[in-house]
């Protein structure tokens, strides 16, 4: 089969691999027909992570399943289904309360599997025409009958709609709530989407980049252009000086001041300042325990210089972490179904398989309008 | 009245004030009969607040209804109160919802007001024969009619009580969990307590006092002696590996070391570390939004390094702040009315207000034995 | 002053009554500016209560503060303020916890107190130029600069919009869910309104007047005419025969069948049949613990042929009660405020005070398009 | 292999039947040590279901693991495993969510699967020397190091532990809480047990058996003998006439009135009288959709005469249903572990299988000791 496969440090190359099968009788095998490029990919391309040459890269994918193994006994062969970029077990003790982004079994000695991912475990990713999905039944979400008509927004069930769903629990967006974003990237505008989807009454989007902030308006949110900095003050006069009610952080460890420094801190200590005390505060933008080749001394241990006591002081909580895709994939493709929730509007670049490596290599560059780039491994 | 009044660091004195006396309608007067010293006192005691001298301290407070003012519908003469430290109004947007420790009506500009404490309102202590209580319908917990009987133990429903109960309602505490609680002070012990009501399998309480270990061994908690390091490691060990279910803060920024150096990030670095991934965190020891007189530069500016990227890695959640005395305050009470609750435990010296200047010096220097002084100012 | 007063059964007169006047230091003055009639005052007006003759109606109050009592803090003179329909002292165990419905002060033995209410203590109603309001720090509402402008969006906050979306919340609606209402009168709709607010994908609202369906479809709901029976099929089909995941009762003991007859049971029933195992239901339509008029000796007792056992094994479960208003008229006040909520939408008939008894005929006698009256007694 | 099997209404008899065998890849083996006779299974025993002659009775197993399928990646033979009496599929839209008891996928057509139970799919009980456990990594419970020595407590994870407990989770039991309980047999003494471990301040169990009020009592509990009435009176006396804060129905269709007549809806009415406005009430005891030889006309069609007026006017809300065990056994199970919790204390009789059908003869006599009897295959 075609696989995009990566090579090392900005080197992605898309080549014949083994094909995917079913090694275990609860595998599920599914023929990709869409698969994106994530801003999290751009970690393990740019060389940051652990990441092995000769794996095969894309854990936000969609197809269609053609063999099952003989102990699956929900999916069929025919059935569209969405994956979940992260694998769980749905045995495990987190997986049976729903946290199926800490699996304690996919990954052995670490809490979280996915699919194509830097120290998530073995698995294979699906840019590329097969997929294997380990413990089927459990992984797969069936998508209905308009499946094929509305690929493009359920693609985005395997990991950025949910994603930015979570922020906003993380967060605790409640019906009439004021929210800031931090980040205008795809997991920001779905964030920002998501909250809306909660009944927020405002949200504040706030980055640098027009064009992003244009889909975030778009979305009905309010754009804060934090360019020249300032973003903070705007926020605060647009709150009558509360700060909003809960805040999200979509951006991570990466995040760029105004002279295109990294400092790991500035969302964190933005967002203590921007939300209101007593006020929840998500984060979905990935940190590292450990990131050797930063600059700062802090970040290189992964630590940040964190505004704890005005945090304290606020009485404020954050919580972190990966989506648990399966906690909210089915509600969320209710949406999608009914026509309340349009997450393609994001995408940028609908692309052929063979068109990856470009596509990597302009979306590293942070190229003016490459929001989202959607691969189509059958064309 | 007499009264301890703050002259300045390390400097009180028990002298003749004015009569605190009826005010406005709504208010509510209370002749004191136990108030405590509070571990937080001892901020202002060394001066390294913004704590104005002149100031009566005393934010543990209960005593007897001996007059009321005309707006005044629920609470009588003759009623026995304890008094929540902080005060709230009762009718904001956050003591209407519970938060009455972010009131935004008693200390315009902030969140939150109490009694005789620095940058919380001009409200005076209770240390003294007799203290003004605002909205105070709103605020006097009516006691049972075993008051004086079991007084030592009410008189904890002003704070440590709920403050510990809040570390473990902030963790999120459940029926059967682990809890790994960092500090055996006073407010640690009562989060042990706590977390033993809330039908916790097992609590792990970590200190370097060998004196306030013991007190949590009879509560039922497994001390971890941190004194020559390992505190840690022995907790993952008990752990399987896997670190405790829940963790709690309870010591603040002035956290210190081996070496007895202040080291404001150890207990919450620790806690990432020893609590297992998903799981929360609550912060009730005191940190500050800023700290001039701190010898580290981070901690100057009330921030500290944090071991943001493991946080996020695990998934874990943190909530902070001070507690929502009212929010607890009734069901605790009902707990010590029928003996399952016994918070008197952890006094080891009940003085005469005129006692309170030595109190201080000794409770300062953290003397030996010195857990917990309640002062009787009638005596 | 100008107001409704109940005469007895089916006979409401506008006549000159003693002002309303401030009667303790914690009450506010208001002068009415709109005030509705609510399908609950037809149960007094009907003569099915103990209500008493000569006391003034009215429960759902908008208006001007023109005088405050001297204990009053937060609100002004010249506010524009809207008035929850239940009283609530703000002290209470039930207030302190956001119950404010079963406010345990104004109404001694009871559970809860209102304006104007049969049962819920001898406040006088707001259909009328003034109204007094007791513990007026705690119960108005401080409305935006633009209250004139939408002053018949924002009055909806004092029963019906909250009433509504209480609904949802003993339903447990949550983004994504299916929803199933009984009655598209003013609460249904508004329960409708309310779970579209809160990202529900589907609405099915049942009901047989034909005109109120017609609203629910400009909602976004999908109507269920009920008229010729068949509901409860149509909502299994819809739902692929599993039954929507929440349910909301929304007309009460007065529910009728194909024949006109009062089938107290009827929506109950139905909504155990229609709502998927393990789904909620709300309860706001009103049902009486004695209803000694009732043809039905079960009614009388205030009881229901209740299919508990299906609603059992289907592990179902039930919250009902009145609103707490308070617990959500800030933020739905922020909806109305951005434009994403126009509870006015259901109005039909503005009118003058003195327009009442006429209005309360022929809304009393159901005529086709008397959804909603609202009354100016300005005007 | 030997196994009790129904033959008919109060028939069953221990005798040879096939071997329970793996079927399924991800089937478990178990040889069962412990087996319990639980107050349901005498639902069937007596006629009063469809359940089939031939059927191998017993849902409340534990045994040690002999067999696992090739799909199971968890369990290893020679675990000893806890087995919940339902039966979940673990990737269903309610396993995902932890509502085991409701699996869509066990059962077709139904919501729920158990072992040896009319109507809940055509599994096998455990009243037998070998049991087949479906979806065997998703059901068993690995038991610790010490699972033989405790076996007698572990084996009350597979029903009554965590049904007593779920009856306490749907009523929402909070600490400093009061509870009222109806019903004193296992499940009720177990939710007594579950309330004191969530930290009640007290808890009142109602029943008329002398012998299991006294068990009620040693657990701590105020017995409310009820024999000859008042049981409602002493409960409101008790609570200075508010009701408690919580109550549990642990009975069910099934109760009985001071003349030994079936009274189904003599618990949920007591309920609502002596719970508080705003309580919750779980309710775990069994009613059923349809029960033709009831005598009652209402209760043939499922149905109770229900204070729904009462229930309203309180703001009650009532939550029900079988316990989904897997959410709770793994918390459970650490409490049992580290000594907390002791539900063997209610083993009244300990057997071999072959003394099975006499002590059905006995329990379903309620013969005066006979509380629970525990049976064991091995010996």
């Amino acid at each position: 089969m075609k696989a995009l496969v990566y090579n090392g440090p900005r080197d992605v190359q898309v080549k014949e691999m083994p094909d995917a099968k079913i090694e275990k009788a609860t595998d599920v095998l599914v023929k990709v027909t869409s698969t994106n490029i994530c801003g999290s990919d751009l970690h393990m391309y740019e060389g940051r992570t652990n990441m092995e040459p000769g794996r095969i890269l894309g854990h936000e994918n969609l197809g269609l399943v053609i063999e099952i193994g003989k102990a699956v006994d929900r999916v069929k062969v025919g059935d569209m289904v969405c994956l979940p970029f992260n694998i769980g077990c749905g045995f495990c003790e987190n997986c049976e309360r729903g946290l199926t982004g800490f699996c304690l079994t996919v990954n052995p000695g670490m809490a979280g599997g996915a699919y194509g991912f830097a120290g998530m475990g073995p698995y294979s990713g699906g840019q590329a025409e097969l997929l294997r999905v380990p413990y089927g039944d459990f992984n797969c979400l069936v998508l209905p009958e308009d499946a094929e008509e509305k690929e493009n927004d359920y693609v985005m069930l395997s990991d950025i709609f949910p994603t930015g769903y979570h922020a906003t629990e993380l967060a605790g967006v409640k019906p009439g709530d004021t929210v800031v974003i931090y980040g205008a990237g795809p997991v920001g505008l779905m964030a920002a989407a998501s909250s809306f989807v909660k009944g927020a009454s405002q949200v504040f989007v706030v980055d640098t980049h027009k064009d992003r902030l244009k889909l975030a308006e778009k979305i009905g949110a309010t754009p804060i252009d934090d360019t020249e900095g300032g973003g903070v003050d705007e926020v605060m006069k647009l709150t009558d000086g509360q700060g909003a009610d809960r805040g999200c952080e979509c951006v991570g460890y990466q995040c760029c001041n105004l002279h295109g420094k990294e400092v790991p801190n500035l969302t964190m200590n933005n967002l203590v300042k921007t939300v209101k005390p007593t006020g929840g505060i998500g984060v979905v933008g990935v940190f590292l325990p450990e990131d050797p080749k930063a600059q700062d001394p802090l970040a290189r241990e992964g630590k940040i210089a964190f505004d704890f006591g005005q945090f304290w002081i606020k009485g404020q909580r954050i919580a972190t972490g990966q989506a648990n895709v399966k906690a909210y994939n089915r509600k969320l493709c209710n949406l999608i179904h009914v026509g309340k929730a349009k997450p393609s509007m994001i995408i940028s670049h609908e692309l052929a398989l063979a068109d990856a490596p470009g596509a990597y290599e302009n979306f590293d560059q942070r190229k003016k309008g490459w929001t989202k780039v959607i691969l189509k491994p059958g064309t």
